[in-house]
């Protein structure tokens, strides 16, 4: 399935800004299709990511076959290095919840010592702070270079 | 690193009992050490495991090889069926937090619409109902008879 008929659940794209798509890589490092989607919950004081795999009707983790669950491990090496280097970073929070919202995502956070919630989970706190759009936009394009497989919306 | 020379943390054991460990299972389905510890959180009203990879000093899921990771992924999804077989589950959560205990643990927990966290997540929370020795017991029979890889402490 592609990305074209794949529908966001709301209650992401409400909380979260689609920074673009994260394709599958084959053998010969030539991407195909959307793998994923990627947001950034739009929350300017922690790095947050949310990964939504692409036409995956099942809710939980163990039901993504063994190529989905590689790529989704892939997506979550790459984009945990991305977080480490661009910011300061103490521990990084992954999680597949879903209660609410059950179309498949999964969370990548980068946590601080220093961040509003520390040591506590950072799953149902409400944003103080948002991100500007030139935020936004430059953090696309850091993506974009330094990720070989994420496209930009 | 064998298990007999890998100190879990006390704050795991605080909270959580000790089942068994999950081992290594090679190409001809034998066994080798073991690859995880398999806690179950103290709190009889959420099933909810915790999977403690052994010998290993990273702190992220990233930091994990790619035999670890998939070694990782085939506990998460057994023991999720597991899961699934034997108790309500409306919703799997998976997550690695470890903002206060730091040694890599990953939660796996069976949630339904009627535990009293629900929507909410599990983490912070403190436990009304504990384990009887019995139902230690019995849990850890069906995950020895059930698991292949699974050997009771």
């Amino acid at each position: 399935m592609s990305s074209v008929n794949f529908k966001l659940d709301k209650r992401l794209t409400n909380d979260g800004i689609l920074l673009g798509y994260l394709h599958w890589v084959g053998t010969k490092n030539e991407l195909s299709g959307e793998a994923s989607i990627l947001l950034l919950m739009n929350n300017a004081e922690i790095p947050w990511f949310v990964i939504v795999p692409i036409g995956v009707t099942a809710i939980d983790i163990d039901e993504l076959d063994e190529k989905q669950q590689s790529q989704l491990l892939k997506e979550v090496n790459v984009l945990s290095g991305f977080l480490k280097s661009h910011y300061s970073v103490d521990k990084i929070n992954f999680a597949s919840i879903g209660n609410i919202v059950k179309q498949m995502h999964f969370h990548l956070v980068a946590r601080t010592e220093q961040d509003g919630c520390w040591p506590g989970v950072v799953w149902g706190i409400t944003a103080k702070i948002k991100y500007t759009r030139q935020q936004v936009e430059n953090l696309t394009t850091l993506l974009n270079k330094e990720i070989s497989f994420f496209k930009p919306n």
